[in-house]
């Protein structure tokens, strides 16, 4: 069996997520790039362990460690030994980036970071990968948690900063000391590190302005309520002129119909903006250990294999046609009683439940309009041409599936 | 000059749209791949070429000619002879993907379409690269650009669906003939692509369930809005229990909060979700000439290098900090005549203009709060400083930025 042994720095929230996920993962992982990853050992700060010896046995390094120092001495020492290495460090590469990629392309080596910027929402990947001919404009980001979790919770309920701030302790979506995520420096150091990449431009943390979000009061998201606006977090690196660039992280009202408006709760999202693509926006969890530590994994096995050939499709799922949906059912009905029940029952006949109606008198006839909640799909039809034979249906019913929101 | 030789098949509104930009693009390409790309000729339907000899000159091809044949044909002789090829034929995946992407492999050579599914919108690459290592649960995706676009016309005026498609076309949404978009086949073959890249299994289209939306009438639209819910034309691929997989293609209602609900207009989008990422969203214009040329340049460059090392900071823009902007303005004031002159006229002073304003009594004060036009920051900052030394201003001001959407 053919391995790749992958050395892991720190066993946090995120390191013992990765560490979890690259077991589970293993097997797929040697489908497709024919290596199983395997972990070579672990250091942490606690219980510390010998950095040369787990470089000797990984042909990967990966650095969850956080902070400057030993992470930038770690990562330069790998890179020189031609180790590749993935990092979610943003302190790291908003300080010392330019020093690391150097070193990296210097030695052949891959340094890849989707981690360091707002977790499994591919960011750097599209900025590098995808959009690497493109001439980007400007990039707008909700790119801190924390922070954006307090607006909405602000915006939502009309509380305080504090309480708005306090709930997001309760709920682990901010730290005991939430100072760097409130105050903008934490989005100030994943700004950097985009800027740099949208506009090839080596950009330091200590170059990015910031304002955080302690003195947003109830009465600015109601007075943005009144006049239609949302109220975020917002890093921007845009270009300016020809030879200009301003990076920085306020907060901003949103327009109504701004991609990044609609973004709630611990949600991250990033926008690019170019005259050629127009915007493309992605969005997802920010953190959390599972989340980010699948971006890191993403970018190991990236690291393992030169890019994509589609791999052999290895699962032979059956296809099938008869699932779980939710249905609106829309049906013109004669204007009598008993209607409803008559519907109802031949709905109950089949296991489909109500969730709410609405009716509407219209003369001799009425509209009734359903939601159904969730049931198998060749329940509903069933029910749907019963209840099409009804006397008192007027014309053929109209379905339409419902989806709900899985996450958030 | 070490050059990357690129053929061309198709000279339409994309084919045109990528040969423009390849060549505006082929400086920054050569710095990052060290290759600069050049085109080695076209073969298009109408005035045809030798595929032999266009072969011969190339190392990797571009098919942008559309349809089954002779694009499949093309594609087999290129990928056997070694070259790479990007597509962004939809069709032609989801009928002969299997067979395309055997023969990549089996020839080690790169078979890259991002531009085949939803334009410039990465969901090709994320699927295959940053979530490599996910197992996924459902991809839901608004993949029709020109259904999306009636859908939201509908919706915002109330007009009939006929009406609807009549404004798409004369916009350049809908084609002439726009059957296969409003059918839901052309979702269909892009959600076949989709599932096989997010399950592993091989997905035809005509295991693909859809539905269109010739059949939604303005009345839907009116109770979905009553009932608090957004319609869409959906594709969903999801696993179904251990063994199953669901793709099917129909109208649905989406509840506020999902992250397709607010994907208005031309756009498209898709929704990737797993118990480990919870969901990541990706949203852009989902066609057009330039856009879908950038997903095709992507490719292209991918196809060029191994993956990314960061490229040297090959500019050195200044990075400024007095930048336009427009800010909301929130005041406590006296609650006497003349205020807003004297603010107002302050704010003229700078050439700052008022967009909107609000104000409201409290008793012996006011409050006072207005949305600015975009204006140089520093003119803004001079303003709110003399408003602040105002007499009749209760309390500092309080100032916060403004974004408007660029696009749609």
């Amino acid at each position: 069996m053919a391995t790749f042994r992958v050395g892991l720095l720190g066993h946090g929230t995120v390191g013992s997520a990765f560490a979890q996920l690259l077991e589970r993962r293993a097997e797929r992982i040697e489908r497709i790039t024919g290596l199983r990853p395997v972990l070579s050992g672990v250091i942490t700060r606690s219980r510390g362990g010998s950095f040369p010896e787990l470089l000797e046995r990984s042909e990967l390094i990966v650095e969850l460690i956080g902070g400057l120092h030993p992470a930038r001495e770690y990562l330069l020492e790998a890179i020189r030994s031609g180790r590749h290495v993935v990092t979610a460090n943003k302190q790291l590469l908003s300080h010392h980036g330019e020093e690391l990629w150097d070193a990296a392309r210097d030695h052949g080596v891959q340094l890849r970071f989707e981690g360091a910027v707002a977790g499994v929402v591919p960011v750097i990947r599209v900025l590098q990968e995808s959009l690497a001919g493109a001439r980007i404009q400007r990039v707008h980001g909700i790119v801190n948690g924390t922070t954006n979790f307090i607006l909405t919770e602000m915006a939502r309920s009309g509380c305080s900063f504090a309480d708005a701030l306090a709930e997001a302790q309760r709920l682990g979506y901010a730290e005991a000391d939430p100072s760097e995520d409130i105050d903008g420096r934490d989005a100030a150091a994943k700004m950097a590190i985009l800027a740099r990449l949208a506009f090839e431009t080596p950009v330091h943390i200590e170059q990015v302005r910031y304002e955080g979000i302690e003195h947003i009061g109830p009465d600015d998201l109601e007075y943005a309520r009144e006049l239609g606006l949302g109220l975020k977090l917002i890093g921007t690196a845009e270009r300016i002129g020809e030879d200009g660039l301003a990076v920085s992280v306020h907060p901003a009202f949103l327009y109504p119909g701004h991609p990044l408006a609609s973004v709630d709760g611990p949600f991250n999202a990033v926008t690019v903006e170019s005259d050629e693509i127009t915007e493309i926006t992605m969005s997802g969890p920010g953190a959390g250990g599972p989340q980010t530590a699948s971006a890191v994994l993403g970018d190991v096995i990236s690291a393992m294999i030169p890019p994509a050939c589609m791999p052999p499709a290895a699962e032979r799922l059956r296809v099938v046609d008869d699932v779980v949906s939710a249905f609106y059912l829309h049906l013109e009905v004669a204007d009598q009683p008993g209607v409803l029940a008559q519907v109802a029952q031949l709905l109950a006949r089949e296991g489909v439940s109500v969730k709410s109606v609405l009716q509407r008198g219209l003369g001799e006839q009425a509209r009734l309009v359903m939601v159904l909640h969730p049931v198998l799909e060749s329940r509903f039809m069933a029910a749907k041409r019963a209840i099409a034979a009804l006397p008192i249906v007027r014309s053929a019913p109209r379905a339409i599936r419902v989806i709900e929101r899985q996450y958030l």
